[in-house]
């Protein structure tokens, strides 16, 4: 750990911060989005198949282009009432055309209000799912890539999607949760488990700027799992989760961390 | 008259052929659209909310391409059950975010095809209201405009769509269509009426070669109305609509009529 | 007004609370029915067209048992991101199909749950255009009794669908709403009028109450059209909303109004 | 086999034929139910989650109505596009609430048509997966029967699906495949394998006969597997499938097997 603090104090650190955003759908809201892009430099914008219509895309694109927050595309599966969070069994070219269809969707969008999709996360049930199988992740990737070329992939850090990306040499960049435990072996803690979920903002704040200082996921036994750590997701469901969002954001400015949207790495 | 044929002599005529596309659902097919490629010279492929899903839309998309089909998108009302065909209010922004959000799915899914939408086209009730009420024109208009500058709009000759594209000063181009009998006022003569609809494939070729020479529509009671006839909306849902628009064809190239996609006109 | 009160002292008046509930989905949560079902008599629960999925049904009906309060079917258009309050254009088979569906499925949700479905209230686009509509209203009704005749169908006081019911010959109960003005036509003031929607739980109350022991609606003009006063709608999508629905329920019952489910009217 | 056969010969054994039907949505057509209802004696109608609108819900119970063909609700997932044939992963819970609002939708869509569902057969994936998993047919019938506890429930003969029947003590009746090999562990021969469908009609009618005179599954084998034919699955979605469905009722009555609507059995 020495080691890190010396070439943290050689070199600045920056991290991005992203948070899950436009999910409202018709008269139902939710989470505070407006809250959330004082705190995030990234958005992850639903395309209107598991949240988010065209009304709300349009509404939440404004804002964060006005905010100056970094304008992702958020696919998910096509399961509104499920929210994308039930896994659904499609076909790689199913998956695929339905990335080119919902990232296509966002980009018109976008252009439509001068801004640009700048990168693309998946969401739920679908994210879930590539996490741990590389041939979904391909599918969706593949997909989003041919759409463009250089949009840049989010990936959670440590898992199939990483492998993925680095096989494809894209453009992409790593996610850690700031509000989850993590195993040994780079999974998330079960939810159903005591720990599982940080609610203590006092607690994550620091947490998350060790993690980004030392450049690894440091799990529930302190073990260091070195990997790459461009930005930190976030959520704003609830008054709480703003809260903890807020106090990452503090802590790692404190701790003289830039915040930025990520540029993207490659290979 | 006497001076179009002299025109006509001493130029040839171009006329570009069109026809509803891509709209099979699922496991539901609808058209035949493998036959319609082989006589159109541009498509107008539905977008997901009336009809065709991602996998439709993908598979439509590449065949065009392949068949060097001018690819148009098709937007149309959030209405599968009614397929489009039904009225429904709403807004100017929701309409405008509509279409926004139907182009740039095409669009995507087009660049993943390394194809591009050419022009847009709106559907069903969308369209049939667009045609005599000039602000949702302009709502659906503007709102493709701001995702491509470039995009053609094609709109119904002689109704409230040329009007609106007229004074937006965008690319546009001009529609009849080869099955249907005009009235005097350049409306459609009512479905309910006998001869609203023209079956006869004998009949319907030399009917709109005459209309392309003439560069006008010729109604029921044979008044021309001057109009810009830049492309002929054909159909293909049943076997006599696939000869009706096969006789069109024939008829226009037996005429010295050339068959290409329209360039669009601006102003 | 004497004479009024008189009758009044002569024979206690009854009258029904009623509120629309079970308008969440999915994720997504509207209105706070828990707050209602303390106030109302009766629940008209959204059937999953403009609201409402199956898993909300079920929650929702089972709260609406426990508390002792009525259920009625609530359908309503297709239109979940314009929550059934967009106007569509159907004919009056689809109509009639899609009030069988959605009541049959609340039927089906209630006997799971060892309830009833007793009345069938039309919502949002689909009322205000069957209030002025009597063929919309006609084809809605007759395939409600289609389905069950004994169901009792609230309408409107005053609208075309009471002349409707009238002519069936249908149980059926009058509604009057707790916060919105009147025309001296009975119909309701614009809602970009001032004065058209009621926010004063002060004012709502007495005015309501003095309705009642008239049995008839007081314009704003201060003119009484004497109608069928069954049920008051109240709302609570508010906070500001529940207020006022405790209001008019408490200033019934301090005017010595008994609060109980309507038992319907016939012809 | 001696003994089966003198049994058969002391009386006669009684079988019937189901389709599904009902599968057609909005514009887009699906199967020759005409042509079925001619041939079945139990129709299995989709609920509008996966397939049918109550449009087409309407007009197929009529037709069966009309045909004195037994009427069967027929829920799916709700996933239109998938046809409900991609496997989705929901709650009990979930599942539940899914088949009481579809059977209460069918059973309202026939009291409306003076006819009443007299079973419940799972579609699609769903049907797939409850064919192995007891927890999820377990939720899917005892919702089922909290909404009609007189239903007959269809299931997979020699499947999860009859143990959780037989256990639950209701009405049910045994199904067999008209068109598919059967493993010697009664399960199906995989689609993917040679032979897997049967396509030769010839071949099809006299080999249900002999299963249906035995009472047993013969495998590809040759082997029998005892099990209570009840009702045997024909389609009718392609013109060689109806050829087949004919050739089975053919073979049927040559053979002296009655054909009628199952009664149920119980426990």
């Amino acid at each position: 750990m020495s080691n890190t603090d010396v070439v943290n104090m050689s070199k600045a650190k920056t991290v991005d911060l992203n948070a899950d955003m436009g999910e409202s759908f018709g008269p139902w809201t939710m989470g505070d989005d407006t809250a959330l892009l004082d705190i995030v430099t990234s958005a992850n914008i639903a395309c209107g198949f598991h949240a988010g219509d065209a009304d709300v895309m349009a509404a939440t694109m404004a804002l964060a282009r006005d905010n100056g927050v970094g304008i992702g595309a958020h696919p998910g599966f096509p399961d509104l009432q499920g929210f994308g969070r039930r896994k659904m069994q499609m076909t790689p070219d199913s998956l695929g055309n339905m990335v080119r269809y919902q990232l296509g969707a966002a980009r018109g969008m976008a252009a439509a209000h001068g801004a640009q999709v700048r990168h693309l996360k998946l969401h739920g049930a679908l994210s879930n799912m590539a996490c741990v199988d590389h041939a979904m992740a391909r599918a969706c990737y593949e997909a989003a890539l041919e759409v463009d070329p250089d949009i840049i992939i989010m990936v959670l850090a440590a898992t199939a999607m990483e492998d993925v990306v680095r096989d494809l040499g894209c453009n992409w960049c790593g996610e850690i949760f700031a509000d989850r435990a993590y195993n040994d072996d780079g999974t998330l803690v079960d939810r159903s488990l005591p720990g599982a979920v940080i609610h203590d903002a006092e607690l994550a704040g620091p947490r998350i700027l060790q993690m980004v200082q030392e450049g690894a996921i440091i799990t529930e036994s302190g073990k260091r799992i070195a990997t790459s750590i461009d930005t930190i997701c976030l959520h704003g469901d609830t008054a709480e989760a703003v809260e903890l969002a807020k106090s990452v954001r503090n802590s790692l400015q404190a701790g003289g961390v830039e915040l930025a949207q990520f540029k993207g790495r490659s290979g």
